[in-house]
């Protein structure tokens, strides 16, 4: 008698499913191993190993290890490993400035990257798909010029992202629902592997769960991410997984209010996080003009900010020790409702944390209920801002980690 | 070969536990049943549930229904329900001015309840928890006497409860990491069930979900409790489940920052919900003298506030709605970060539902950034302030729902 923890009892095949996810996870958590050492660990008979590897090499996510040890005889001492030849994950994303891309492999090697200078504010929605369509065109071209297997293409989108039905809706932008994934699926010529949207911000958090600071024990934290000029979102992981809330809205910090009569934000709203802290605000405090041109894209006058508040630029310190107590007001929230084991900072705020994280740490530790008796710390993304784009490409290859048994990974594709 | 969802092969002793929770489960959530109905929707063999259902029915968690149909012969067509004469929960909780024992069978009938008056902010910590051990032996009698084993004992405690050591740290009644349940179970010399202490907010909502608006339905939402003088406290239900956060500090929703230069409260930050909204700023902005033996009970003042704002007393009404708008920042903030299905008013916040409900309701759907395509909707819990209760006693006999293999019911047990 078979059953599963949701209930019901289970059939072979499904046995046979979450045995190859067993076989996968070990390999690729705890690195090569050979098939007695799999069938030690997990409990499972050798046979069954020999079987559940055989598919997986079938499948192109396993490879035989070169022999270490050529002396010795036989099949059983070889281990097997995470093959970089089978199967690579697709990663875009859209900001204010650019379109990029960024295609790994199971063992994370980079198998394309490139981006592409556009005024997304200036382009309509139709434009900027289009473009974004070529530039997915290339990623896949070159996977398939590597004979690469795309397990699949992830978006990350600044905005209000409905996963199920693949819209977006960004008032900055003046996108109102655009089906985005419709519309990419189609310049695509309706690919066969899952093309997905979703919002930067929880992109950012599953990046730096899957290749940041996740990867040295954090499992419960909130990503703070700041991006062009009004943007500031967050995503919320617990327990190692992405919380959405009951309609997906989860995260939005950067509508939380911060200052009841304060100014007005592009949500409706007065007194938004994003409207007082923003960089937009964040510059303007500092008297750092901000041409209409730059709007698409606030690297450059973020780095004159950086270098006047280096020097000792009053107004400057001042604007960047004020938009520290905004993000923390916010921050004490989170924390207070959510109780997360870490604050992880990153797009543009990761960029000026040397002058953010020391007043958000101290005012958590003075105003957040539960610091009397532990400290959320507050870190900074290492990720350099492309936490989203990490997190978009690792998102089209969970499923291949994961759940090997449930995607369709042989046949020949040539888009493009 | 058998597997379970989180990894390793799982034996025989495992999948007949499992066995026992999906009966349990079945008859729990669809009614009685018989044994051939129970193989049928859960697909396990007809041996299997007679010797399943054979085992409850010992553990005198289930029992056989009266014959329907005196004409029919023989066992098959007899129907199983839960048993209300085995095993009932025992739900204790700590007001400012009383302390409460509520104790219910597996069929949700109270078989025990009484309260007795206590002014908690003048009682030290000592004579607290002994009044509240003589309240438990007094229920643990009553049940004895009517043949019922106690399966659990859950003390609902306002502050902030560490629920794996079983302390309690509260600055209004100026308890510092006190051992509750190590003293309670010292008192009640040592009882072979599981002694429990939990936040009352947590089970306010735990509450809500077992006895309230979740037998509706409702999944995920934050319950709001408004509780003595100073509390105002969030349980955060997501998928069905309490969310705790990492060391369970979650919900503190009465320390979101609403007001940045606000009034200094007791947790030693400014502009704190509670310190803003709480039953006592809301009496002083309605001009309500509050005595200082009212301290120990909140309730006649908000009582007389009520029947003011009824007469259309300006300053009533004025309080009501500046404290509604309050609570709604600080309810912005939750479902900007959580994105719940619906917020549900508790303790003496659903007293004033009708002055709170459509001021929270409109600034929701004025400011919330979701509420544009989705309102979260305002409700009122039906608890009459007892939800704490009532999720203590359901938590009591929760394992025994949901786990009855996990459990040992078997000793008699005789205490006070």
């Amino acid at each position: 008698m078979n059953a599963d923890a949701n209930g019901g009892p289970v059939d072979q095949r499904s046995v046979r499913r979450h045995n190859l996810a067993l076989v996968m996870r070990q390999v690729a958590e705890l690195g090569p191993r050979s098939r007695a050492t799999i069938a030690a660990e997990t409990g499972l008979n050798k046979t069954t190993v020999s079987s559940l590897v055989g598919e997986l090499i079938e499948r192109r996510l396993f490879q035989e290890t070169t022999i270490e040890n050529p002396g010795a005889v036989g099949r059983p001492g070889r281990k097997v490993q995470l093959s970089g030849d089978g199967v690579a994950g697709v990663g875009l994303e859209v900001d204010e400035g650019q379109l990029a891309a960024l295609a790994t492999d199971l063992t994370g090697r980079t198998r394309f990257s490139e981006s592409v200078s556009l005024d997304t504010w200036a382009s309509g929605p139709e434009d900027v798909i289009q473009q974004l369509a070529a530039l997915a065109r290339k990623a896949l071209s070159a996977l398939s010029a590597q004979m690469l297997i795309p397990a699949g293409v992830t978006v990350a989108l600044p905005g209000r992202v409905d996963i199920t039905r693949g819209t977006l809706v960004n008032p900055n932008l003046g996108w109102e629902g655009v089906p985005v994934a419709d519309l990419l699926r189609r310049h695509l010529d309706h690919p066969p592997f899952p093309l997905r949207i979703d919002n930067d911000a929880n992109l950012g958090a599953l990046g730096e769960l899957w290749h940041g600071h996740g990867r040295a024990g954090l499992r419960d934290f909130v990503y703070l991410h700041g991006k062009g000029t009004m943007g500031i979102g967050a995503g919320i992981i617990v327990d190692s997984r992405i919380f959405r809330g009951t309609q997906g809205f989860s995260g939005e910090i950067g509508h939380v209010v911060v200052s009841r009569r304060g100014p007005l934000c592009t949500c409706g709203n007065r007194g938004c996080l994003a409207a007082v802290a923003g960089a937009l605000a964040l510059l303007r405090t500092a008297k750092i003009p901000v041409a209409k041109v730059e709007l698409s894209g606030i690297d450059s006058p973020l780095e004159l900010l950086k270098e006047r508040a280096r020097t000792g630029n009053l107004d400057a310190t001042r604007a960047l020790t004020e938009t520290a107590r905004v993000l923390s007001l916010a921050l004490i929230s989170a924390v207070n409702l959510l109780n997360p084991e870490a604050i992880v900072l990153g797009g543009w705020l990761a960029g000026l944390s040397e002058w953010l994280v020391p007043v958000v740490q101290r005012e958590l530790n003075a105003r957040a209920f539960a610091a009397r008796w532990w400290e959320c710390p507050v870190v900074t993304s290492g990720l350099q801002g492309s936490a989203p784009l990490f997190g978009a490409t690792a998102l089209s290859l969970h499923e291949a980690l994961t759940d090997p048994g449930s995607i369709e990974l042989s046949q020949a594709v040539t888009v493009g």
